[in-house]
């Protein structure tokens, strides 16, 4: 609004100016000088406004980097999971063994638990999280969609998929 | 500031146009119109000064997250490391017990190696990665800083200790 008011002023002088001698210079000294202000006014708001557009993208990703951090890490730790959860089926354990390989399970449950990485529930078929690596014919007692089976488990890290649940479906 | 310079300017317009010819209130318009555009100059170059170190920062900071990304879930790990160790300690496992637990253990290992975590050397003792739980005298075979027992062992993701071998060192 200012630099239209500003615009306009100028003009005005400029028309009068004409008729009389050694003032054009000055004029358009005054015209270059403002032509650079605005210039610069308008540089300075573009860089103002990309500062804080960066700023609000660097929070966002550091946030982003936050949330899901310990991503990498743990879909490397899943397989040792799977693992300890396959030892404990193991026939003929003794009860020491066992219970060394329940607290190591535990303690990496825990682990993951704390960074935010959880098992991915497995009541209905969500293809969004789970995997159908076989399928049974539904039927009055097994309706369609619901998991006969899970072959292995599947981790979210909040709400982000680290692997779909291997499961058995009836459909 | 915009607004007050105009002010300014117009004030001084009315003033000086009485007494003098034309030429006063150009020049102090164009030295206005100049500062105007000095001061938006030092402005925009401010900000874009500004916005590079913002830039500059935020890339560090998002390196230096990513590189120490698993740090906490590393940390949370590492017990269950030790608890695989001593697992593979006790006397009269089955052979096949202990394959699926070296099995575990290694593949904990490699995982966080995979993220940069790796044991801190126990040649000799350092301050900045060992804690010294116990100390015996050293003699001609034992020199002083020598370790001769590590407890539990340290790790360190990259450069940063995640926490220290403790060790029994002569001195």
């Amino acid at each position: 609004m200012s630099e239209e008011v500003k615009n306009e002023e100028v003009l005005e002088e400029v028309e009068i100016v004409d008729e009389t001698v050694e003032e054009t210079p000055e004029k358009t000294e005054l015209d270059l000088a403002n032509e650079r202000a605005e210039d610069f006014e308008n540089k300075y708001l573009r860089a103002h406004a990309e500062m804080q557009n960066i700023q609000r993208r660097a929070n966002e990703e550091r946030q982003s980097l936050q949330r899901y951090r310990s991503q990498d890490l743990a879909k490397k730790v899943l397989p040792s999971l799977d693992n300890l959860e396959r030892a404990l089926q193991v026939e003929g354990l003794t009860e020491d063994v066992r219970k060394g390989i329940e607290m190591v399970q535990e303690s990496l449950v825990q682990a993951l638990k704390e960074e935010g990485v959880e098992e991915v529930p497995v009541e209905n078929f969500d293809p969004n999280f789970h995997m159908a690596v076989q399928t049974l014919p539904a039927d009055d007692d097994h309706p369609a969609d619901s998991i006969a089976q899970v072959f292995q488990k599947g981790y979210k890290l909040h709400e982000r998929l680290l692997r779909p649940a291997m499961v058995v479906v009836y459909n």
